[in-house]
């Protein structure tokens, strides 16, 4: 097995999705990409467990990090590919197999971009953040990273999104005594007292701020409940799993925050939290990628590793073909013309010829 | 392994408890029930399953049921009983061995009651009602249990506890429509939904009828909720299993009618009902037993097969030894002096010396 990158992006797409690569199990697609790279004599390549990382080296003043993850979510009776001619269907197409094809393009034929460019193709993205391949790089070869502008080839519609939110989970409890049922006037309800909790968050106005121009938009809701012991015995204990969106002019500290003051009274434990990132429009070379791709720019409510390269001090956006609400679908696609365009736009903006290959 | 009936009841307790006889496992005691109540002339004993019926036929205008159920709870550590001699501790000490021992006790010695007196000791009161072993007698050989009056053994601190309260559980759903959380707009979350149906719940008062002169209170109470599918997906479906103890003065369908009106608009389903049961304390033999007991009559709030009894046409009450909150409880135990002094009051309510034994 051996990927041909010198083909078109629609067919290179298709061979990419049809190497099944579920998080954990991405060796043969990262083999085969491995060895796709070294054959290229402008890039120098590392391998960092399942995570390829290809540089060229040409002393420009700017690099820019492209970047797309291997892995997808598990198989669901969406493999293999299939083209209908205008949309390639199958697991990853879209969440992201389809960026991944388009940087495996641009790292085969460009071999003397207008500015350095940085190709990353990293393993378990859609998992646990211990095992994420970017995250892993960076603490491992920071080096690597280091860019100063990074594009990210999440599924955007082949629009920039920039930005991402935040994202904090909490569990919020309300807390009774037992009874049995039939004299309830001797306890306290707990399921009763979590009504509270439910009247606070229908009563609760989303915050959309604009950064950069961009209007972001929050979200606080309840994703679980749960609660009661027996069919017969008043509950002592009900728990509300809340999930706060929030903008990236909030830090994670200050999203805590508010939720907790939101929740005031009621028991609240933080059970998972990643900081958004801003969209930072204001940098030269996003602002000038933005102009190359032309369109408008979205902001990204969706969290994605846009804000990992934030973290590290990249400025970052998404860029990518494909539908970013079909992420993770059994019927994701991907529109072969958002290959193409997403393939020209970067190549363009990389000083290629666009129809050069 | 047999019983001697002749023993003092706080040791035939003590022996009875001993005997394990979980729910589907009372074989072992019915037998020896069975052959303690065969070796007495007085009685004409009939066995059905695990279940033992023993009568005495002494041609009076009056027939009185005395009944109790064999069965208990599954273990909880809680065995053997165990006396500190003002209390006696074990699995089914209060729920209900106690009782059921005074009961053998006076089958044992009443030879001769100024009323004809029913002895019913059933298996499998504690489960699903299809293996009711009491509802098996009325169903197969509805003659046995043809009474005026009946009395079961349940705890009641030995009071009489009149009547019972009816329960109906039922499932209101509240529904919504799946988004990313982080794109809630796009959805309609069903766990805030559930919000109305909690503060319709945290509004509502009580009934407490008076019937009979017994105040009964009633109680509408959630005990379950789950609703969820995703800590980052807006939940399509929020549902609360709702209790309704309602008093006997409301029929299995007006409790229905009841909660269907009070959560109009969600989707409401019936889960489990049982119908309450009247105190009846207009009929003569159960005032009778009742100014023969002293004390005051209390309401039974939760439900037991008095309600069965009432089903068939005979007036019942609960007047056994225990406290009612012991239940079902790891640690329930039952007073000794309760035991003596329920065998002492039905000894003399059944014509006997109470003293003589």
């Amino acid at each position: 097995m051996s990927l041909d990158l010198g083909t078109d992006v629609v067919t290179l797409t298709e061979s990419v999705v049809n190497i099944e690569s579920v998080s954990r199990n991405e060796q043969e697609l990262a083999d085969v990409v491995e060895e796709a790279l070294r054959a290229l004599e402008h890039l120098e390549v590392t391998r960092i467990g399942h995570s390829i990382v290809a540089r060229t080296d040409l002393g420009h003043d700017e690099r820019v990090v492209i970047a797309g993850h291997l892995d997808t979510v598990p198989l669901n009776r969406n493999l293999p590919a299939r083209n209908d001619g205008t949309l390639l269907h199958g697991l990853g197409s879209c969440d992201m197999k389809g960026g991944v094809a388009v940087a495996l393009r641009l790292a085969h034929d460009l071999s003397a971009p207008n500015r350095d460019v940085t190709y990353v193709f990293y393993e378990a993205e859609e998992i646990d953040d211990a095992y994420n391949g970017l995250g892993i790089i960076a603490a491992q070869r920071p080096d690597l990273v280091e860019a100063d502008f990074a594009i990210l080839m999440e599924p955007s519609d082949a629009g920039v999104e920039a930005g991402c939110q935040g994202t904090l989970r909490v569990e919020v409890t309300a807390r009774g005594e037992r009874a049995h049922s039939a004299r309830a006037w001797r306890g306290v309800n707990a399921i009763h007292g979590a009504g509270e909790i439910l009247r606070r968050l229908g009563e609760y106005e989303p915050r959309r701020p604009v950064i950069d121009g961009l209007e972001y938009h929050e979200g606080l809701n309840a994703v679980l409940i749960s609660g009661g012991v027996a069919t017969n015995v008043l509950p002592d204990e009900c728990v509300v799993t809340v999930n706060y969106r929030f903008a990236p002019d909030r830090s994670e500290a200050d999203a805590q925050l508010f939720v907790r003051e939101f929740f005031d009274g009621f028991e609240v434990e933080v059970t998972d939290s990643a900081p958004g990132a801003l969209p930072g429009l204001g940098v030269p070379a996003a602002k000038a990628f933005a102009e190359a791709v032309g369109g408008v720019v979205n902001p990204k409510f969706g969290w994605t590793d846009v804000a990992r390269f934030t973290g590290l001090g990249v400025p970052a956006v998404n860029y990518g073909p494909g539908d970013p609400m079909l992420a993770h679908k059994q019927e994701e696609h991907v529109p072969v013309e958002q290959l193409r365009s997403c393939e020209t736009t970067l190549r363009r903006w990389l000083g290629a010829d666009p129809d050069e290959s």
